[in-house]
């Protein structure tokens, strides 16, 4: 189904036209096996990298395609749709490269061109197994341990442990709290780190998520981003941009499964007519349609805000919310209309079904995100 | 509570800062005590005309403000915060200019600068006591008669009837069938144009509708707008405008509701502490919010699909039944939030819980609008 | 709409004919003049207290009808859909008759012959304007005051208020918290119980609770009910039974909305054929039956359970919550379904859609149910 | 959680703690296992039937238990906490016994103790790949062949194909529509009778259906049930009974969740409390806890409705829809509950949550059951 995109430059037309171009050759013919197999797509990584898709809303100096939010969310929508993994991939790698990008030093913004062209493979650990969505009590330690760094701890829900070139860690250098968090990099490799066997995982089977070990785990001092103490604050700039990341991710997941529906409603007859044709099916079409409609206006409006140079973390958490809720309802409703059909692998509704799932939990429950939306309503912070 | 806009003009933020100055100013005080008595407010609408908020999307050489209605719906927003009587009449208004504006003779259109100036308030007279969504099987018929027309029928629900200066009468001049249908003008005080009694409404009491009945009304022959048979087309053009309109008022009905509830939360002491700050109450104001950003964020894509002179009618349709929904289920949970105190008059929660109820209603049931997106995702037309 | 009611006895089937009957003949006709002018309707509820209708859960010694809950709450329900109010001041009136009939002395328990027949009607004073569901930190203070006590404080949200005959106070006689509450009963007409005016509320206008103010009123020390510091206990008990009165009320109301709603898409004709048999309309008839068919089981389960003598008291707030909020849902789509015409005062929807709005925050708003259900899962009692 | 059950007798009693320890013996610790294995566990089917498990709804005479059906829902409920495919095994081979029960001949009734003791496995064959909710459109044929029938065609999403013992077989025998269809039992291993691959199903693996071909299949004249043009009636009675099987599935598995969801809110502490004690999180699980009771009720209110000899398609109809609905929702909040967690095999919210979607499809879409309640409320068959 053609989706009615107002973008803002004839280039980004064309971006999107080489993504659906990308996605279709690359993306839609691998991903059932994939994730039947739950490999990890790395080749098919750097090929989006190798295609400029990795590094989109970064700067072209540091390798980056200057693109805007908006027009990035949109790129990930076209990934999900084929494969959410890629997408989320996309979106985490591209949330790994930000504490380089921002807080970095000079000699450590030189690896970014690497990031941004996929062949570095960017992981980001700040949850722990013990505090999901309290991220600031995080336990994992790093001592200062001759010129560098010794971390210890453990690393929960890591997407692309084990298959990434650097880990951003984020662990404790100070007292508890927020204020005695840090951000430091290690590299694959480095003794000491550890990725552990692959969760087993209800859907996002290509890229499940690992815990990492940290164990004694040495990190030269240069590793260290920014400065002490300001890890967590990094680690929730990052978050906001990755809620934009998984919002778009729930909308291209919808979408798909939405066209699929709506395809198969057109043809498959029951009652001598097209189901689609009875209300009871054409109205579901109808609900999801007006809330994937609803879920992207919100999501670039958002990122909109973001591009602007405006507050947006809010409006973030509001489409993360309100994208993923739509993702799942959407495709339990695709399933549905599917009938039987819906229920079996020979289609990839169930697919998609088992996918939403995910994305009402990470970078931040829908339930934290409510939490974050209830505070900036009855405790403004007046500026 | 401040909402984060992004206006494509600083004019743009000046009119909206004019619109809110004269909704605190003019309307606010008042909405209570004209639903109340169930008067309509002629005056406040001039006022309205006279500071420029009356022809606010059309060009500036018939009167209008040539504003995109990107802002004129934010205008409507504005307006139905503080009294959603106003806001509705502005939106049938704009709607009952659009006629001569876009298919008027050039001797129709040296009426604009007046209607659009609010000194000529219009009315729109499509519904039918039996047909109310099924609209192109209307029965008022308009039969040659000397030299003009002859009306006799009855139309229902029509606002301003009663108060409107002029009446565009969607009739039928032919056969069965939309085909069949033209639209003139008449004027109030023709002499067999008989507006009914004011419909008991359970809100919206200031701008009740009313039937008309037509009972011999002559009608000039140059009153005819356009052409014979084009009166469907020129009505489904002009709803789809005005689909934007109600959802422009759902979504500042919603937000006013949605501040009016978490100031009470803010305050309203219960078990030691502000209701606001147990998740209970708060998730719910989470919600609310979620969903109205969302109904806004929508309602402005749709309005710029128009603005662009890309195809808008399914997004509009999309958005009036989307913010409409919201609009429902906030001011009912904006009376829950207040509790006792939101089912009593001195607080306006019940009245916007019973104004929002006949937002789902008006200008295409929102069941209406779910046919009319299912077809266009079963049944698309390809351009 | 023939119900499909499984009841315990056949006098059972022949009061619910009986009340039917009433229902019918004195109550339907009355409804809509007595909302109009907020008339308390003080004799319809004397021909019920004659009929009987007034002590039905009671023992037949006390001038009751020994009718199990299961029973007298499928009364309450054909009442409530012909006459909320008079549904739900039967309800209130036989919570107020617990505390003496369940704690009461001899002599206190001399009066329940005529409390249970309707001489003397009853009001349950325990809300106030600062606690409104923190009912536990009520600040209505009873001292001794020579042979009784003296009364000071404000009541609020008091169904009868004005009209009842007695009046259970729910007073502080001790320390904070809970254990300091007692419950005493006062006559109308005592010095110092001042009732005043009505809330002007949205629905239920024939039966608007009132504030009560307590000014230095004196009330005998043998109307004491049982003993200091028992008050609370004796509320919470009254309260559990009166939860079940509610959603009584709310399944008989919605029960209501659906039988005209149903009846008004059989009738209605658009597009050729009647509404009804339309999907979009007859899936919405058909979630609206099944959700009032579920409350409806649901109360049932928790009354039985009451009536054998088991814990009923987390059953019956599900029930609260679930019916409550079905009769909002059903209300809200009955409206939708009648269109223009639901919005007006020809069709007793808006009434109904009014009037459900009040169960969502009466007898424990719903979001209290929803604190006593969690509690009850998370922190269960032990037995 | 203990659930509060009103049970006719203290047989009942006793024979719901036998279904509860024999679930926790001898399902809940295989469930997991088989279900990554897709294993079909006919041994376990054995012992349920050896246990009196399997004919629970059916006199003694013919081998059953004689219970009524508010007593087997409850079983099959209990059953279906511990594995839900075991579940629906049992109520599918109920309700392939019901043909032969209902109108076998003599000869054929014989069978009847091998069947409801679990020696022959049943398998109920009326879908067809084609027509899913149109089964009265089914296409397989059986033409007179020597001394009996011969049955050419497809049937799909067939439960225990390829496992069971005798096989309805739902065809065509006269013209088109329902009264063209007749039942014969087609044993298995009957030259012809081709069982086809599983079907990659989401879940219920261990049990998957698949489709079945038959191909000059011959079947003996003796195996007719009843008379030529009575089947499709008698599917229908027997999918009446089924609805209520699907639905008493739907409850206990949306049970089980509830129970994990709130174990686990209990244990898992987040920002200093147990994850339970949060509103955000207590309010999910007590609108589970109340949409679990309102599914139950009705459900119970469904087969009593049946066990009085009372007509009850409808009430099944609603309990189906309702009841599958819930559980839907219910797992999907289950494992939100979770989080990260709920969405590994390391627990089984994620499994419970495939399952449900299952429930919304089988004998009957929700649609149809919607489709069903619709036409019984617009077109009452008065009796």
């Amino acid at each position: 189904m053609t989706v009615d995109r107002l973008l803002p430059t004839p280039e980004a037309h064309d971006l999107l036209d080489l993504t659906r171009e990308l996605a279709t050759r690359e993306l839609a013919g691998k991903a059932a096996d994939f994730e039947a197999r739950g490999e990890f797509p790395r080749d098919v990584l750097r090929t989006l990298g190798r295609s400029g898709l990795l590094g989109l809303p970064y700067p072209e100096e540091v390798g980056g395609a200057a693109q805007p939010y908006e027009v990035y969310v949109q790129v990930l929508e076209i990934l999900a749709g084929s494969w959410l993994a890629i997408a989320e991939s996309v979106s985490v790698h591209t949330l790994s490269c930000y504490p380089v990008f921002a807080h970095g030093s000079e000699r450590q913004r030189k690896s970014l061109p690497d990031m941004l062209g996929g062949e570095l493979l960017g992981a980001y650990c700040l949850s722990e197994p013990q505090g999901g969505s309290d991220a600031a009590s995080l336990l994992t330690r790093a001592v200062p341990d001759g010129d560098g760094w010794r971390l210890d701890g453990t690393k929960a829900w890591i997407t692309h442990a084990g298959h990434a070139d650097f880990y951003n860690v984020f662990c404790r250098t100070g007292g508890p709290g927020p204020k005695g968090i840090s951000c430091v990099i290690a590299d694959a490799g480095t003794p000491g780190l550890q990725p552990q066997k692959p969760e087993r995982t209800m859907g996002l089977r290509s890229s499940a998520p690992a815990q990492i070990v940290f164990d004694g785990c040495h990190v030269p001092a240069d590793r260290l981003v920014g400065a002490e103490g300001i890890g967590f604050t990094i680690a929730m700039e990052a978050l906001d941009a990755g809620r934009l990341g998984i919002a778009a991710c729930a909308v291209g997941l919808a979408q798909a499964a939405l066209d699929y529906a709506t395809s198969y409603a057109q043809e498959r007859v029951q009652f001598g007519r097209p189901i689609g044709d009875f209300q009871g099916v054409g109205f579901m079409l109808a609900d999801m349609a007006t809330q994937i409609s609803a879920a992207r206006a919100l999501l670039l409006h958002a990122a909109r805000l973001k591009d602007a140079g405006r507050p947006f973390s809010i409006e973030a958490a509001k489409a993360k919310l309100f994208a993923t809720d739509t993702a799942m309802r959407v495709t339990t409703d695709a399933v549905q209309v599917l009938g039987g059909a819906g229920y079996v692998a020979d289609h990839p509704a169930e697919r998609w079904f088992r996918e939403a799932k995910v994305l009402q939990i990470v970078e931040g429950t829908n339930q934290i995100q409510r939490l974050v939306i209830s505070r900036s309503l009855t405790h403004p912070v007046r500026s």
